[in-house]
């Protein structure tokens, strides 16, 4: 692979995105991450995604707002509150109520259409099959359809240069993915999981995601760095 | 079909989505249509669909703000002039600048959002690859494979509704399209094609959109009923 081969890296600010990042980089991308404002009661990820573009020196990091606030219908950009539970095992095999409607589609469009300009042929995004919460857009058919998808919408890729989805974490428990952004030199310090977190930017603790975050930190046998509320 | 099925109709403010959008209504579906404001030179569109939502009734209309100009890449959104022909044969098979990366997919991608949770299964779209630019996101190939990855992204396909991506305009030339809206009693007055409008609004008459849309009034035997700026 070329070393000045360019990507652009869906970057939330969480665990697994700045994951995502670390391994973009390793494999020789030259990384433009891509950040979305776009509604979420958890808006502070946005602040930790832009100290982590900088201290992975990114190309270019941009931060795209986008309102689906407009029509609701989730937990996390509505009125309804996030579920949280006392562990783990609680979270079911259900769709549940954070499932944002078609929220890595737009993203990975958004992200389509910047790698269309920048001439990059490679996207990446941290979604994760296996510990996660059920949401559809998470799975490898899902990833697959979109990439086919790109290479029928685009001028690139009907002129000859294809673009490649990457989901490097698809098939990983949050415990490799931890494992593995560590080997990176990942700081987990810096992100944030949390779909609740207090003002001062305080993990829950009891969301799907803060207990699969804590689960693979558990796992690994090290303490999270990040800060938890004290009602935890 | 149920007269009290939903469909998202995406609305430019054209030609081709005006007449999309009698069509989903003929077709006895309830519609909701949805704008996008993304930075286009020839943003008095906008006016103009929010008129063509109001006298077609529509359930609801939303305006959806994205920002396609932070990276360029299109004589719509940039600064390159919009390219300006003498005749309908001077548009070659090539993809002009006109072309925005990205830009139905995008627009596609917000529409299933919303789609999914009015639960509405149907999404209509007007594109045409036959009397058009050459765009790779026109083709009957790019709308397939848009319908396969949405009813992989989906709650609402997982479990068992899947959505349809209706683009009744694919294969008729702009005459058909002028012919079938005006028995469906469009007033093309309320409608705008062109990319690269006068400050009143009066179409340069020169770009690919006005020319391909004079030649299907010319062939229809009819005169535009909209305005030309003088030059022409």
């Amino acid at each position: 692979m070329s070393s000045v081969t360019s990507a652009v890296v869906l970057l939330s600010g969480g665990l697994d995105s700045t994951t995502t990042l670390a391994i973009a980089r390793q494999e020789g991308f030259i990384v433009y991450a891509m950040t979305f404002r776009y509604g979420q009661r958890h808006e502070i990820e946005i602040e930790f995604a832009r100290r982590i573009a900088k201290s992975f020196e990114v190309a270019d990091h941009v931060v795209v707002d986008i309102d689906l606030q407009r029509w609701g219908g989730s937990a996390l950009t509505g009125n309804a509150a996030v579920p949280k539970k006392n562990s783990v095992e609680e979270i079911g095999e259900e769709i549940p109520i954070t499932y944002v409607p078609a929220r890595n589609t737009i993203f990975l469009s958004f992200a389509l259409a910047w790698a269309e300009v920048l001439a990059a042929q490679h996207i990446f995004i941290g979604v994760n099959a296996l510990d996660y919460s059920g949401y559809p857009d998470c799975r490898p058919e899902y990833i697959r359809a979109f990439q086919a998808m790109a290479n029928k919408a685009t001028k690139a890729a009907v002129e000859g240069a294809p673009f490649t989805i990457h989901a490097p974490l698809i098939d990983l428990t949050k415990s490799d993915i931890i494992q593995r952004g560590m080997a990176l030199g990942v700081d987990y310090a810096m992100t944030t999981s949390c779909y609740d977190p207090g003002t001062k930017g305080a993990a829950c603790g009891r969301c799907d995601a803060c207990l699969l975050r804590l689960r693979g930190f558990h796992e690994n046998g090290i303490q999270d760095p990040i800060v938890y509320q004290p009602t935890r």
